[in-house]
């Protein structure tokens, strides 16, 4: 039997092809639009887990689907994925993404927001193209479900924007759900299983407790992302270390760490937290980590990833699978995979 | 019989109604977002000519179709120009937008991008809204459309950030067709009286045709367009005068300029326009556009600009129009106005 990982590098596999091979341009005889092709091949050719479009064709087969038939909608979701990280690289000038400069480090910021703006649009492109195979009904519901997507995932990013624009510290876990379960569990785990589910056939019923699902999980997948950021291995994560607290994110962790911290450390963990990437220095970045290591709060924090990840398994096995027992299991693998990986 | 003018402001007037009232999200209990919500509602709150919308409304009655059916495809029209401006201000660092600040001066430019994605996927989630309207199929086939629009729009505006980022000064007018057509013909005239031929049930002949009318008169559009930011009244125009000469822009005025000048006004005038925005003096300036006066090239444009319009005209003249005949002499001034203009 096939462990997770293989099973995601397979569905990742064949998504990529479908994006590379078909979807996305590839040579134009005018240079500059060669260009911005190979810009916008650039992260759909890096290497990545693959968790979404996995999701998704679980789902699909879970619910009684075949996999073909979720294989155009999970190549959009990676699109999606695709064009929203070349903008949030903008937008938190973030300098490496999966190991390698940002798209805006190698080709500047208005080329690669351009850029961004052209994948988006294949994203809906290729969701056009399941017309043929799901028929009209279906392939427009889906494109609704992608319509929703990017609204929550808009308003999530928006909202982190605003509280480091603003140096906003006041900050509740409360707000923190709210920001996130927009932000991530949308895009990462509830689109993903309710499209999976959609192109199955699924009802309303039971795709509002995909969405029940995944917003929980995204929330217990983004703890264990900023945990990642702050002590996972660089070389297996892909990403610089301790960039969250480089661009000032408000994560869970940190949060938590304001609750618990002295006046005097909150203070000085917030003036740290509130300068710019360049303003800040080695020992700085160091001190606000030996403060989350000293009050255990990236613990803790997993903690609550791991509670989440047990709510979100109970609201699954609610569901009315109709599908084969393996993919359900598999779904499961990847929503505990979600939490516990280490990059 | 109502004027052109007038006939515009009616279908805008309808157009932003629509967007305004029902399209956009309109206020949010979570502060944050609310403030994204009025952000997405800043641009289309501006007012604007609505030449694109009136082009696709007059097309589709043009070609015997109902105007009601094109005033949702219409605003979807007005929403691509809306989430494409607050993305090319930001690439091109423009100032002003319709006489006021634009929307990255206004909030900065990371809320600007992303509030631009989330109008671009409200885009999409407005010509979902054609289903009930027109059916599956013609609202599936209107947004192969907007694939088509947004894929030529992003490729033109590429070329031309790779001019301008590289130097670019050994520029054919040819090169400046390739880049204008894909840039401004496709969204400005050839997709929105396409769009409305497709609501009305026209076929792929009169289509292409609609495509080549749509091409030539795009680009006189910007050729005027590009004279009106050399000579026009600011006060009746919206921008700021010679923005286009600060932001390094290759327009056909600049490149028929840099093809008639003597070795050393071109080195001079070169020189001036690759430097950024802020390296510019209002003398050097005031020197590009008196050599642009000296060598006449904005009338010479101007008269390539009457050319293409009536090159266009001829083109429409061969469309098998069945609808009303007001209709195609309005979708004709329409036509002429664009190159004629003053604002």
């Amino acid at each position: 039997m096939p462990s997770l990982q293989d099973e995601m590098a397979n569905v990742k596999a064949r998504v990529d092809a479908l994006i590379l091979d078909t979807l996305l341009p590839s040579s134009s005889p005018v240079p500059e639009v060669d260009l911005l092709y190979r810009m916008m091949r650039d992260y759909p050719a890096r290497p990545a887990k693959g968790l979404r479009p996995f999701f998704c064709v679980a789902s699909c087969r879970a619910m009684g689907g075949r996999a073909e038939d979720a294989l155009l909608t999970a190549a959009s979701i990676e699109l999606f994925q695709h064009w929203i990280l070349v903008h949030d690289d903008v937008e938190d000038q973030s300098e490496l993404r999966r190991g390698q400069p940002a798209l805006h480090v190698k080709h500047g910021e208005a080329l690669a927001i351009n850029a961004g703006d052209a994948l988006h649009a294949e994203m809906w492109k290729s969701l056009l193209r399941n017309r043929d195979l799901l028929g009209y009904e279906k392939t427009l519901r889906v494109m609704q479900e992608f319509s929703s997507m990017v609204d929550e995932t808009t308003e999530g990013q928006h909202m982190e924007l605003v509280w480091v624009r603003d140096g906003r510290w006041d900050l509740t876990e409360s707000d923190y759900y709210q920001m996130c379960t927009r932000k991530t569990s949308w895009y990462t785990v509830a689109g993903p299983c309710r499209l999976g589910a959609i192109v199955a056939g699924s009802g309303e019923r039971d795709l509002e407790k995909l969405l029940q699902f995944g917003l929980k999980l995204g929330v217990g997948f983004q703890i264990q992302d900023d945990a990642l950021n702050l002590v996972g291995d660089p070389a297996v994560y892909g990403k610089a270390s301790s960039d969250d607290i480089l661009e000032g994110k408000r994560t869970l962790i940190l949060l938590k760490l304001l609750g618990l911290a002295s006046a005097e450390e909150k203070a000085r963990v917030t003036s740290i937290m509130s300068r710019s990437r360049q303003e800040k220095t080695e020992s700085e970045v160091a001190y606000v980590l030996s403060l989350m290591k000293k009050y255990g709060t990236i613990e803790s924090a997993q903690r609550r990833a791991k509670e989440l990840v047990d709510d979100a398994l109970e609201i699954l096995a609610t569901v009315e699978w109709r599908g084969d027992a393996a993919s359900l299991e598999a779904l499961r693998s990847a929503a505990r995979f979600a939490v516990e990986r280490k990059w």
